[in-house]
């Protein structure tokens, strides 16, 4: 008789002292968000902002990291920062950019992140999604023309500080960014870049930069996970022939992550870069 | 003439396309809270939990993460399981314990975390937060008694499954734990635990331990950052004690990350330790 009295006990006492609440989601402390709409292409995205703890206490301005992917990347990003800002690292204004609203996330990526239309590309999301792939450059315009405008004026933001972080598609989009228009921001944190998208049409984007240009203004961290086999090949190419070119004011390196996936290395890759770019 | 009219009417333009909403806080998708009163301390906290994306269509019981120090962890832990679940690892239910309402967070983690009432400890948060110092053995009982039960009534979890995830003070909880109640949880990811704390008093914890057990059994995942210095030294120490008591059915380990902190190492082990427990 005394193990079933002490879990009804038990069962009351959990009654008593615990409320289980109409399903509240979790907040990330110190973020705000802003609505926006494309001039480029008339969709609305929504800005997810953190500041530093020191913000409002202060008249300073701070650098800008722009993240993208935020569906995982402003969680991860923020509990990173509240851990090392102020202490690793200096404080940054952390903005993120979701993917358009109401638009299938996978759709919303193929379609902002990659640089060409590739409707064949079978190592896309879908076939469907590949069939509006291909304008990065109307959401570089977005992010050159409203975004950074649009925070600047809301922030107090560094603007000789501005950082990019991309991952995956993200990665190739930084990697787009800077064989296009470099000075869009100061430095670029770029992981796992697919590289392979549209039959590797980085690499002629590269050939074509390089042609035109003999200076690449921008710092850049590239990270990979030792896991990511042909990805970590495409790098490494990738790497080597900006080794050849011989960029002036071009600050890069690259790092393979040991032992972590496609997956695994963005809190990685995320921490380092953060540590090499703003490290105290 | 052209410079300022342009920038005007970028201006007109930003004005119209864009709309700056009241400040709305950044939301974690797939979460929810619980509100939740200790019978022990009477102090109410806040369960945040993460749900796998695979969850409502499954009748199947996940593991269960527990983590403490919500105020970065739940973040970092919400974007690494976003990205890692049902690739690198196995889905699993995410909890989070709030500190309790009302408290500073470092009172709160004092009094929750720490071991022994310790006024005259120097290296804790303050002098102040030292006075509510020493009652993990209540915490302990409300996680027993309260929060596990209340989550498993509530979500389908797998109780031959639970892991506890604590860093910094969390880390000496966790150690504590495991020389008190080392079967509360199946598995542990202890990170930079504060093995200094109050002259040490978990050594002392360790050997009374010893002293009635020859098994201990749970698995154990210690990490500490490379830069960490005499909290790296204490780990190391801990562990050759451990090495020496030849515990059954104690699975252990520790590694020190290189080139990390206190602070820039926490994301990086929560992702070696998730994938070490739950890796596919």
């Amino acid at each position: 008789m005394y193990k079933p009295l002490f879990f009804t006990l038990n069962a009351i006492l959990l009654t008593f002292f615990t409320q289980v609440s109409a399903s509240e989601q979790f907040v990330i402390q110190n973020t705000q968000t802003l609505q926006i709409t494309s001039e480029f292409n008339k969709q609305s995205y929504e800005l997810y902002v953190r500041l530093p703890k020191g913000y409002k206490k202060s008249t300073r301005n701070y650098p800008l990291v722009l993240i993208n992917d935020t569906s995982y990347s402003i969680a991860t990003a923020s509990g990173i920062l509240h851990l090392m800002e102020g202490r690793d690292i200096e404080e940054v204004i952390l903005v993120g950019i979701s993917y358009s609203k109401g638009t299938n996330p996978l759709f919303s990526r193929t379609r902002d992140y990659t640089p060409t239309f590739a409707p064949k590309e079978t190592q896309g999301h879908s076939k469907a999604a590949q069939q509006v792939s291909g304008q990065a450059n109307n959401y570089v315009k977005f992010i050159d023309n409203q975004v950074l405008p649009l925070i600047a004026s809301q922030f107090r933001v560094d603007k000789t500080r501005k950082t990019f972080v991309g991952h995956s598609y993200g990665g190739l989009l930084g990697t787009y960014i800077i064989l296009h228009q470099p000075s869009l921001f100061e430095s670029y944190i770029l992981g796992s870049p697919s590289l392979w998208y549209d039959n590797k049409v980085i690499f002629e984007m590269e050939q074509r930069y390089a042609k035109y240009n003999s200076a690449l203004p921008a710092t850049v961290r590239y990270y990979i996970g030792g896991k990511e086999g042909k990805m970590v090949t495409d790098l490494k190419t990738f790497v080597g022939i900006l080794d050849k070119r011989q960029y002036k004011n071009f600050d890069y390196q690259y790092k393979v992550i040991p032992n972590t996936s496609h997956f695994s290395v963005f809190a990685l890759l995320l921490t380092e870069g953060l540590v090499e770019l703003y490290g105290k």
